[in-house]
């Protein structure tokens, strides 16, 4: 990590001071860092914090700013500094699509105006710890628009986004990715690109500051305090996942998100009049949200600037601002056309932009009085985070569990021993759905993990979601951790998103049928890619739903997210797989995790544990002589399937043979495991294997190998009581010894 | 099919009259059947055309309703009657929840008479014959409630559901499903239940009509001339979809579209107010609909009349009847609860509900008097249907040309000889990414085939999907053929599984790249389970994209697809591939396509075909000594890598191996193949298999077995130049001969 020489400016500045104690959970810290390495947030106001004195001098350079987030409105820069400001955001995005030959120009060009209000006038950040708890939160919806934040970052100081890496945008392993990927660069808060998701992350950061401000505020100590800023474009506006969220947002009420929608009239297509012309702000106030349009979003940046303004005193609402921009703004032959907005501008044009903008700078510079006035940036975001360090030491003094809490949440270190909290069974327990045990271990982690808190797609009842000792959160009760998302899967799938990427201890969940994690696939997706811990319940996973039939019953859904990259995907069959299931995805912070879970009771099996859930594959029962490894046949089940699995064992042992039964219960963590170990569990020597599983049987075949068997199902289910539909479709016991037989 | 004695009382009395000769054409349609196993919609009119004189009669006793739509509704039903027959439709539904033990007992009896005043006062149907083309197309969005669609299709006399259907509600093998499904019951026009879906069905539905009737309506004579319905819930406003679809809708100006919004404020979850508390109407009214609030829904019989004949007023606009109802109404206990939502009422509550509603009757018993008044249906459907056959074959005189390509879309008998426009390539045509090819197929087959419509979600430009003769389909050109989506995967899914099942012989296509089909999964498989041939043009197929990084870069997506029932995933690695790619995308229409393309330019490589793509897989070429069928290897490729594949062979050929290179264009394909086609293609005896596929290797352990190695990508993607990435993923020439050779 980082060592003592890497000390940034601010942190040269606020070490000098004196640290106070704070025990051994300080220690755990490490400084904000300019390590690429970093992604767990550091704590570092703890190991930095401020002298009183330090403090004050440094709220005086920033009076304006630091005292009254409105106030800071009132300060603007001169104007031609501005101007001069904005422009080299454009042409620091021209010419990195340039040099790339790829990118996204016409965003940048549009929307640096606003963008620099934000970043220089009104957002509160720390360029040299970007991972600060109380940060204000900015989300590039528009994620194909990347340059402006890169040029952003560049400008404010972040030590992610050097000149170099501007100028190796769209290229291997740099920090400046096609779209924006938090995963890659600092200072950037969640993925985007995919057209929606930007918005409705944004809403689950805004969720997850009014929770938690809720929560932990004090009248005397106002502890989390934030904004979060989104830019959105048109082809956000026309996807449904930024409605979805959207409506929850006017619904929660959450005035702390702030989001400027770039109303360029263009998209791929041309001129949005030929897919979209209903009246956008028409419909954010249906939703209930407060709408301002600035007209002006190229020049006017009073107007911007008294947007913002308005949009912090509506303080019981989200507010849409509106910008009318031009897209490619500058640019004399491109600008308000489709051309600008995905491809590099082109020489000839470049050089005409530069003429009509006036700018006689090389590529990729950055005029020495637009970089000194941004250069206050890094002491202003130190002394930021000192001031606020202060005020939580202050805080744990004052309220000391509630401290603790906090601090569990904003670093992702749980309590000691928070796993014993998870149930355990015996084959004695009644046999129970394991959405019923999904709902016991949720109830039990509630009390242990102050991070957790989530909800269902209106489906609370069925999933089995409900936190009992909690009430809703709603925009009366922002303290509450039980979230009614309505039908919204994909948007809350965002929604959760936003929520784990906040803080690292954030432990969201969400749930709907499994068979509907189709409408929430892309949110699901972009958990995987940007290392979001979301655990998501999914109940009624197979035909075992019954009656409601093929619309509802999953099929290929397993295979579907056993082929996603860093997605866990698990199937517990009775108690103590569902514990380990919980255990595993709360462990797992930087992938999420997927439990499909029984609509209908499942017998608690002999053989199962957490143990073995962790290890993703591994034997329940064998009575093959103890150390051959050899049984004649192994089973292998998931789910609601082990059973079926284990009785046949049952049946097929009367008649003598040596059968071992393996539950594969997330085959990522099995394949993660040492090659010993998978060959004590699934030897290669034998090749009589059996797998069952009520769904498609597509990539068991690796598994079960050339001679083994695979009985699942291959087609779309049946609208019929869920015992029929097993017999009907042949997951059953007779099945398995059946195919078992052929090999003896 | 049919025979005669199944002739029904319409086909009866029609078929005494004179058949006017058709040609081979009418010869090859079969009568309105009350077959189970009927599912391409009949083109009875031309085998029953009716005499002029009998039709007259006809028309008279209809005088009221078939004359104007207006008029209709001036036809009110005795008031007694009316709520006898409403109540009928409330108990069959109850009773039938009853008998199943499961079911959605609330939306019938809150939504009764809604429906009773669409079926029996307002649509234009043929009960024996529910693929008459000019029907009123009605869909439930709100799928659950499906028993009281079964209950309006039973009264009004559809023979697929008969008193027994009822009482086999949610069983095995009946005809009354959990949720409504087009491909069990003839009747109901799409499949529903996943919530929005029906909604965005309905645009399709409604675009289909707009579309055909701007084509082929002539100043003299209206032959296209349908409207379309569809109760839509809380639920379904609630998700993302069907605000993109009525976005669209809105934009289209769908004035024939009218959506019933089921305003009963209760969801699975409780009172709507925990999630959903913006302002539906203000909303829809951005969206550019008509809307209307009937209040009292439940006993407003008049009301809901109004409403209908003011939306059918509003030509330029699609109307939203927000209808506050009750759910549940008439259970003196569970109505206004979620309790009535999903689940039988019990007996108890079922006695009190007859005791409330003062209905004396046994379950499933229809009074005689609500009998009698909906037997009616029957003549005046095949009256109806009649009117319309005599008007087609008047516009056939007048009108062949127009008539000959109507027919073809009304039936989906294309043109004889259509698959010869398809394009063919030599080794010496130049390299060309298959995006572009699938552009050439598609304006070749555009050409030729009527009912091909469509269009891409604002990246036409990128996925190459414009029909270069034609304009695009808007409000003031909806004869036009290019459609414009905008950015809504998800709307635009499920608008296209409306127009597939509008009629046979339309073939919608849509496009996005690829990893974006996470936006619509859920309307693809709705069209694979619904039997919708829709063609999803799927380009940007793999890390081959290049810079927009790993959230633009497919990976998995090829697997899932695999994985899914009844769908066709197609990866043509050229031009002749390409063209058998559309050549069975287009034969399949009651299986959807998913063609994923390159964005990047590929060779045309020997050996490929379209005949070998009808396959799935297939031999490119060998060079092992003729009908040994013993190559000491078998590299197997798709798309893109298949000429990796094909380079990888030659250069071991070089050193005297004996290769094979393999297409698996498409495992569904292939997998139908007879076991002799398949191992003359994979021989089992021949284990030495490499596959390379710039994606997932998930599934294909079973196409390499047990000793074959898979080269494939198992993580995300990343942002730089294609070639690199390629490269630094190992997907190269290098990386097939190394595997290739660890096999010698």
């Amino acid at each position: 990590m980082a060592s003592s020489s890497s000390l940034t400016l601010s942190q040269a500045i606020l070490s000098r001071t004196s640290i106070p104690r704070h025990g051994s959970f300080a220690q755990k810290l490490h400084p904000s860092s300019t390590s690429p390495s970093i992604s767990v947030p550091s704590f570092s106001g703890l190991k930095f914090a401020v002298s009183r004195r330090r403090l004050a001098t440094a709220a005086t350079r920033l009076s304006v700013r630091a005292s009254a987030d409105v106030e800071t409105l009132e300060k603007t820069t001169d104007t031609e500094l501005f101007e001069k400001s904005v422009n080299t955001i454009r042409f620091l995005a021209i010419d990195a699509v340039e040099k790339a030959n790829s990118g996204h120009p016409g965003l940048p060009m549009g929307c640096a105006p606003m963008g620099h209000v934000l970043y220089d006038e009104v957002m509160r950040y720390n360029p040299k710890n970007p991972y600060w708890f109380n940060r204000d939160r900015f989300v590039l919806s528009a994620g194909h628009g990347c340059m402006l934040q890169y040029a952003l970052l560049h400008l404010a100081g972040y030590d992610a986004v050097k000149e170099e890496d501007l100028k190796s945008f769209r290229q291997w392993g740099s920090k400046t990715p096609g779209h924006p990927e938090n995963f890659e660069t600092p200072g950037v808060e969640v993925t985007t690109g995919p057209l929606g998701q930007g918005i409705a992350n944004a809403v689950g950061l805004a969720l997850a500051e009014s929770n938690l401000a809720a929560r932990y505020n004090k009248p005397d100590i106002e502890i989390v305090d934030h904004y979060t800023y989104v830019i959105l474009g048109d082809g956000c506006q026309m996807e449904g996942i930024s409605n979805e969220a959207c409506s929850l947002a006017g619904h929660w009420g959450l005035g702390k998100l702030i989001a400027f929608y770039d109303d360029n009239h263009i998209s791929i297509d041309g001129d949005t009049e030929i897919a979209f012309t209903e009246t956008v702000e028409s419909r954010f106030e249906a939703l209930g949200w407060h709408v301002i349009w600035v007209k002006n979003g190229n020049t006017g940046y009073d107007e911007i600037r008294a947007a913002i303004k308005e949009a912090k005193a509506v303080k019981d609402k989200p507010t849409l601002i509106k910008v009318t921009t031009t897209i490619g703004f500058g640019s004399p032959n491109k600008a308000n056309s489709y051309s600008v907005h995905g491809s590099a501008l082109g020489a000839k044009e470049v050089d005409a932009t530069r003429q009509n903008l006036g700018w006689p700078y090389e590529p990729f510079h950055v005029p020495e009085d637009v970089k000194n006035h941004w250069s206050r940036h890094v002491a202003e975001g130190a002394a930021f985070e000192g001031e606020w360090n202060a005020k939580f030491a202050d805080y744990e003094k004052k309220y000391p569990e509630e401290a603790a809490e906090l601090k569990s949440i904003i670093t992702g270190e749980f309590p000691a021993g928070w796993e014993k909290a998870l149930p355990t069974y015996t084959p004695e327990s009644p046999a129970d759905a394991t959405r019923n045990l999904s709902q016991q271990n949720l109830n039990a982690l509630a009390k242990v993990l102050p991070g957790l808190l989530g909800g269902s797609a209106d489906l609370a009842s069925s999933n089995m979601t409900l936190l009992k000792t909690f009430g809703d959160y709603q925009k009366s009760t922002p303290e509450q951790r039980n979230v009614r998302f309505g039908v919204r899967e994909h948007g809350m799938g965002a929604i959760c998103n936003g929520v784990a990427l906040h803080s690292p201890g954030l432990i969201p969940y969400c749930a709907t049928f499994f068979v509907f994690t189709d409408y929430m696939r892309a949110a699901m997706r972009i958990s995987a890619l940007s290392e979001s811990g979301v655990i998501y319940v999914m109940t009624h996973d197979s035909i075992g739903l019954g009656e409601d039939g093929p619309t509802h019953q999953p099929i290929e859904h397993l295979a579907s997210f056993r082929a996603m990259p860093n997605i866990l995907m698990l199937r517990p069959a009775d108690g103590n797989e569902t514990a380990g299931a919980y255990k595993v995805a709360v462990l797992n912070r930087k992938r999420p995790s997927v439990l499909a879970l029984s609509r209908q009771k499942l017998t608690q099996l002999p053989g199962t544990s957490i143990e073995g859930v962790e290890k993703g594959g591994y034997i329940i029962s064998d009575n093959s002589s103890s150390g051959s490894n050899n049984p004649d046949v192994i089973l292998i089940g998931t789910g609601s399937e082990l059973e079926i699995a284990a009785k046949a064992a049952d049946e097929l042992r009367k008649e003598g043979k040596a059968v071992r039964v393996v539950s594969l219960v997330s085959w990522e963590l099995f394949d993660e495991q040492s090659n010993e170990y998978k060959e004590s569990v699934l030897p290669s020597s034998v090749t009589a294997r059996v797998s069952i599983e009520a769904g498609s049987t597509f990539g068991w075949g690796k598994i079960v190998g050339g001679e083994g068997k695979s009985i699942g199902i291959d087609r779309f289910g049946a609208s019929a009581p869920a015992g029929k539909i097993y017999n009907e479709l042949g997951i059953t016991v007779e099945s398995v010894i059946a195919a078992a037989k052929e090999f003896f």
